[in-house]
């Protein structure tokens, strides 16, 4: 990894980010301000947003329930009718408060308001400021299926204030937490090891989302369409997404995002192992670092089956392939790779047995 | 206008389309094909296509239900499940076979499934070759608001075969006939002299559709994101949406677009003539050749105001203002005209006396 100043993009901004909101306002002058809360934020957010930017004017808030389920076309259909309904138009402005379900949702319904209006992010959980807010990716969910309907369009800006970060409980931290393993695994031996040696997550937090940012924008920059290597990126996400799918489907209180992409990195950890040559020992040390930060849950093997069922339905397949990314080594990842069903099997029982 | 031949992007295809379209498949080789037809372009177009392209491996083929109703969010979300269902990825391929319902909606569609999969436009109706399929913006109606969710994403080919043509009744004729007449109004009055001088609009199909292809690619080309010129293609289209909406609430024939935007360039003619400068008698011929080819229709003082109304949600609007696009000289457009609803109403009492 670069210095990371090196690498962050100059519209995403960490130093006073409401200064620089209000200065885009006055250069681009949008017709009207829309502001995109969740029941979540609008009650820990939005006070202290507001405080912070008395001058800016906003035209309507927007809340939507909080939660995954609210991340659907259905929300878009309601939120489009209502930016028509308050006369948006396409140098309207829509800002967008809140974690990843707000920056995906928001993202998708300005980059499809009259094919295309300016969003802004600003990030209010771990999740979102290391990884959903940024990138370019938006997208609302297809019943259980993940961003199954999205566009590629980058937010105008996107600001981080990290004092949001202390609304979150431990749960929703450990949730963006597995994107910054995620990210020090694919990219990184040294900030890997230095995320991982602190007892608390957030004591580092500028560093390690600082880091992390730097980390996906290097990516995401080279490779925007994810023709290449941007798969990296989806390190643990192949089997995590469809683990948290299935979550969905069958349990009560689902996994987290960062959850079940916890148990994914270890699933495609140990098929790296199998398949691309990853020393032992590191699998070792992964699994121990992650079973530090997350409770793992086994699988039996009828849900194993419907894991792999759900396969099917990821964005990376190729001719009814799926392909895996794996590690050749820590920091160091390949990607398309196929794999068959008995070791995806084998990597379950490693897990189970942990 | 240039020379028509060197102004037709490379990939709109009209020497041996189907050719081209094998070619591709052979080179880009994409996961699986679909096709998507409307229940007018089943029958009478996709018996003729299947002829052609014995060799297209179709893996699928989609109907929807033929008529403007169909551009929906519902008919989107019908399609996105079937192309998950088929396990479509993001290296699939969705053959639009229709009009511009088809290519609107299919294109929509499949830029936005799994943010984005290639599709390939075959327009089969006059509208659909001269101005749906082609310049890249595809989209869905919000209620009875006209493409106010859509993208700006180009078809990989669209492939011309005129022989779709002769499937068509007049009227669907005229209504692809009234962009060729905007294309001479605002490009070049030649083109605008020549497509007026035979009496049977599809004697010159060929000559008429390139001319067509050519003004509007080489705008589009300059402008790809209306920022600016591309915007004069709105030419007779802010008051004919708005006619078009109005049409669709309230009668049990709606106009069809073309029909709409006769009005509306008859309208936008006269504010034309009152504000920018365009010669009264040029205001006279072009109503003289709209009334040849379209039965005209008179509006109350009550429809006037409902239409006047309707302008609110039209998509070059800013802070409010309704912005037309009006001529200065024939194949001479000026944009961002703002006008007083008094002139809008003199417009309309000038329609309704003629």
């Amino acid at each position: 990894m670069n210095s990371i100043n090196d690498t962050l993009p100059a519209n995403y901004i960490f130093n006073k980010p409401y200064e620089k909101l209000i200065q885009l306002l006055r250069e681009r002058r949008p017709s009207k301000v829309f502001l995109l809360v969740d029941t979540d934020t609008e009650e820990h957010c939005l006070p202290e947003f507001k405080k912070k930017t008395e001058q800016l004017p906003i035209n309507e808030v927007f809340t939507v329930k909080s939660g995954e389920r609210t991340k659907s076309f259905d929300t878009s259909v309601y939120l489009w009718k209502k930016l028509a309904e308050h006369d948006a138009d396409r140098h309207s402005l829509l800002i967008n408060l809140g974690g990843g379900m707000i920056t995906d949702l928001g993202g998708f319904v300005a980059s499809t308001y009259k094919r295309g209006m300016d969003f802004i992010n600003i990030p209010t959980t771990l999740l979102a400021m290391v990884d959903a807010a940024i990138g370019g990716k938006t997208g609302v969910n297809l019943d259980h299926l993940k961003n199954q309907i999205g566009t590629i369009s980058s937010a105008r800006l996107v600001l981080f204030d990290l004092s949001y970060l202390q609304t979150l409980n431990e749960k929703e931290v450990k949730s963006g937490f597995a994107e910054v393993l995620k990210h020090g695994l694919i990219a990184s031996m040294d900030y890997w090891k230095n995320v991982n040696s602190k007892e608390n997550v957030l004591d580092q937090a500028e560093y390690m989302i600082k880091g992390s940012v730097s980390v996906k924008s290097s990516i995401v920059e080279k490779d925007p369409n994810e023709e290449n290597i941007r798969k990296h990126l989806n390190f643990g996400h192949t089997l995590g997404h469809a683990i948290e799918s299935f979550s969905h489907k069958t349990m009560e209180t689902p996994m987290l995002h960062g959850e079940a992409i916890a148990h994914g990195m270890i699933l495609e950890s140990y098929l790296s192992y199998k398949i691309s040559g990853l020393e032992k020992h590191y699998l070792t040390d992964i699994i121990t670092v992650i079973k530090k930060h997350y409770e793992l849950k086994g699988f039996s093997e009828a849900e194993q089956n419907n894991i792999i069922d759900l396969l099917r339905y990821d964005k990376k397949n190729k001719n009814g392939n799926v392909l895996f990314v794996l590690l050749k080594n820590m920091g160091d990842a390949v990607h398309n790779i196929s794999i068959e069903h008995d070791i995806i099997k084998e990597a379950f029982s490693y897990l189970n047995d942990h």
